[in-house]
């Protein structure tokens, strides 16, 4: 008899071993949860959309044309106050779009950020790399309803 | 000492107990972030951005502009295929938006659903509420990279 609960001694232990294990799994995925959650709540309730739209000049190459899209798109590693970034290129099918091919939406969380990235030295050197390859920009920032 | 193992079986008894609770949490919120992960997965990679730029004439009423803005924030609610729908008036500080005063900007999630959205008769209808209250229409569309 008293083997016998020597033996069942030892599998409770193992069980509580198990039982720890358990509940650190558990407090890991909590902690998971919990940073899931604070990202939620980071996201205000309205956004600052930045959205800059590029005709090209007719003599701009499509090498110069891609340097600009991915100078434009290495800015947000560059500069924390873009808190989001997407662009594509032109295609609706209305005729509409007065000429503009490329769109670049910049999301900023408020005026402020926007005001540190439009003078940012980033943006600037962004600016000299655009050089005289535009013929028509127009941007328009509005906050999210 | 046989007491001892008795007593220590009994504890051991009820950290297993505990364990499988443990376990049973642990399942509840794994389940839960399968839930979130799944939500992600419903969301396309790259979602089509139907942004439309107005300015309205000088001789456009406040009101009417309210109408118009009200009409095109119904127009989600009408039409299954707008995925997205967000609006504001311009305030950027850079003079660039080319008199361009209402953005809007719906999300679809396919050629498809906008070929859907263009001739709707909902669509048609808002067109209907512009009436000549606009001077400049711009729109441009892009699959978002």
């Amino acid at each position: 008899m008293k083997r016998l609960y020597q033996k069942l001694f030892i599998l409770g232990a193992v069980l509580c071993m198990s039982a720890c294990e358990a509940k650190n799994d558990e407090e890991k995925i909590v902690e998971e949860i919990k940073e899931i959650e604070m990202e939620e709540v980071v996201q205000p309730d309205s956004l600052l959309r930045h959205v800059v739209m590029f005709k090209f000049k007719d003599s701009t190459s499509p090498e110069k044309i891609q340097e600009v899209v991915d100078a434009f798109a290495a800015l947000p590693s560059k500069i924390e106050q873009i808190k989001g970034f997407e662009w594509g290129t032109n295609n609706s099918p209305e005729g509409l779009n007065d000429g503009l091919t490329h769109v670049f939406t910049l999301t900023f969380h408020s005026e402020e950020g926007r005001a540190i990235y439009l003078p940012h030295p980033d943006h600037k050197a962004f600016g000299a790399v655009l050089g005289d390859s535009i013929d028509k920009v127009v941007v328009v920032d509005y906050w999210t309803h």
